[in-house]
């Protein structure tokens, strides 16, 4: 039997604000990505996610950013010293992971949000950092990337586990990049394309790409997306279409408690 | 002979603002506090001070506050639940304490600062929330406090090493309080009484109070100011002239490298 | 015919995250109280927010706070001299009554926010700067307050126009005070006792206190809650009870284009 | 008798934190760019910044920025619509201007921040931005800009006054614009190089260049910097070798009181 990891992003909320419906997804997920308070997230809201994803046996990981709450950690930020923002990143995997220890939850793995991910994913320096910033603060945590990519690189480079992340959702190139948002294709609405994609990657270990290629993957975890729009819903047919294929679902990781 | 520690709050610039002259700092005292981010400090500025605290040979603690940058954590603000609070302080001694072992120089102790401290010092509840936040970390983090404080009590009921806290140039009224900076003479600028002070509470074991009254005190460490002008050429006086007294200067506590 | 208005608290969403259902509720009421930046808000949803209101011909007005975004300006802040808080408050007038300028739909009035109202309507020295911070900006602004209260008093003596805001949903004490949502009965959740409450206020002139009191008032305006469950609903049950009783609805004062 | 402006980026602190000498340097300027909050600067310090100004009868603007108080404005931070930088433009000279008129003496001008500045100098669509920002608030406000700028170009296509900035302590390339600080000899030290070409600029209307060119240019003010050691020192020295050259001071543009 296949066994498959969701994950979604979580912990989104701030203060008064909240985003995301935190308690449906936890009925659907494995593993959850929680913000530390640099785009996303407050102390509170930590520990209110993490006693949550404890309470489910949902597995956790820190998912730490650009220090913008203004901008959700979406916007790209230039100019600031690499061994800068690794400072920034083991803070914020710090207070995760501390967090999660005190709470008799702790953290599997660490997964970088928004801008940063994505210009880390293509940067080789940064990508670097990320994983010079994990190993720092634990070498036994998993990096949660994308495949093909520099994160990837870096994270095998650094000696570090890697888990890779597949999307049900969006197509991929002939490199194994995801497809610009601004090309026509990019996003899968069809709930039987994004299962099958889904298939291909987990069942037969390939990425289908937008021109015919089957490009190699060992896909550890989905990505489900929390802050759209119907995001549950989405979520649950997914995960009911994938176990109609005889598809189980665990964490890529079991905490250690 | 007789050792003291001083202590000092370090790491308290933010972004492209400084504040105090660590470096001159660093040459004089035994132990920093550092501020966590949330009233003063960032990543990179929590990263360069444990650094040179290293560089030093100089033990480091935490230093947690209110999540007041704009008010340096000098606000006093109510309205949060006691274990929202809680939350936040475990966030913070947490990202420090994750750096700190990333760089390998982890910290020893807790203090907390500014307006939280002052409740805190005051409030049992309030006291029993900051005891226990540093228990959920690391109990075997030391919890820097006032003598007849809240928070001492509330150290020892939670059975955590307790250090105590003396002033030098702060008086104490008889129940052993600091004396109101309303009232003449809370302030100490004399060295030669400053030093007498010291001196009492640290060789003889007894806490002057403006009363004539003697409280016993097991002093652990001396509280040196960073933040005001002069601060530097004050405490190089202080700890010249205890040294004309034979005392000696070591941390309280010494980083488990 | 009797004519009131309805105000709500409106622009409370900031960045990626969202507060209240502000056009459905631009579809009830009258006039909205606009939060500028410190407690929710952003320049981006101020200027949205102000355009939705023109479009509407809803009357719109700042609505500052202390600087409390974590916190959405509820919890007590205390320890900053009252000309500062003062000059948190001009400048946060200034920018939305300067941005309503560019856009052609200048603000009516001032409310103020959460605890910076709740402390100022019992600190005469407290609301004598919420009025000073008005007029220094313009004197032609209304400053909204709550009947009975040292705002209402202190926009009185700086000569300002006050426009006084009753409540729907809250029960009153014998002095004209809302009663503490700690007491039993404070919160009025009964569709025919706020809409009784309303009309003894608004066309008998007095408000009906918890002793048996009628106590004169001249309310101008009806606070309507955005941001609890179901505000839409209740707003709109209210509004056509309201309008049932012959009440017909229109903005407290017009704004000058 | 020439006269010419110097300006001085002021009000850049924050809360407890201090840059720059702003005392010492109102008795050397002309003109102050008042930051508004985004990347420094707070009420406080707008407020107090207005009132030492016009106690000297020195000029003001806003100085507008990215929202960016972590990287004080220098980070170059890009995704956002530029309709929405307008709005936080349009906020921030709205905020500096309301308070400038409460405490009577009304801002004369904007310049742009760091890196906003920079980039909008290069870009036309963000330099058009920042001029529509300007005339949306008061098109009598004068938008300081670099010569040869897209700024100044922007500046001049919405009918607003351009006044001129240049340096004495950067030089220039053939096409007038600064040398980049990556390139030798981008920065003068030197005292006597730094007047001739003030001397040059202001009262022979040209820009010396590196390669050896003389542009035209119209200069209104001189660029004082405010926040590195020694600024004070070195702008007195400038001010007064000019005044040797027979150069008198004044503001660019008179506050209308």
């Amino acid at each position: 039997m296949t066994t498959i990891d969701l994950n979604c992003d979580m912990g989104e909320s701030f203060g008064a604000y909240t985003i995301g419906d935190d308690a449906a997804m936890f009925e659907l997920i494995n593993t959850a990505n929680i913000a530390c308070g640099f785009h996303a997230g407050d102390p509170v809201v930590i520990r209110d996610t993490i006693l949550a994803a404890k309470a489910k046996g949902v597995a956790i990981g820190a998912h730490p950013s650009f220090m913008d709450l203004y901008g959700f950690g979406r916007r790209r930020i230039y100019g600031e010293k690499p061994k800068d923002l690794e400072a920034q990143l083991i803070y914020q995997i710090a207070a995760v992971k501390g967090m999660s220890e005190a709470l008799g939850w702790p953290i599997t793995h660490v997964k970088t949000h928004g801008s940063l991910g994505n210009i880390a994913a293509e940067d080789p320096e940064l990508a670097a950092i990320c994983a010079s910033a994990i190993k720092a603060v634990d070498p036994h945590l998993t990096f949660v990337t994308l495949p093909y990519s520099e994160t990837m690189k870096a994270a095998e480079a650094a000696g570090l586990d890697v888990a890779c992340e597949v999307f049900a959702d969006r197509s991929y190139d002939d490199n194994g990049m995801l497809t610009s948002r601004q090309k026509e294709g990019s996003v899968i609405h069809d709930l039987k394309q994004s299962t099958d994609q889904v298939l291909s990657m987990v069942k037969e270990g390939f990425i289908p790409t937008v021109g015919g290629k089957k490009l190699p993957v060992e896909a550890a975890t989905v990505c489900i997306h929390g802050d759209t729009p119907g995001a549950v819903a989405v979520a649950r047919a997914l995960r009911d279409a994938l176990a109609q294929e005889g598809i189980s679902f665990a964490p890529f990781k079991t905490p250690q408690v």
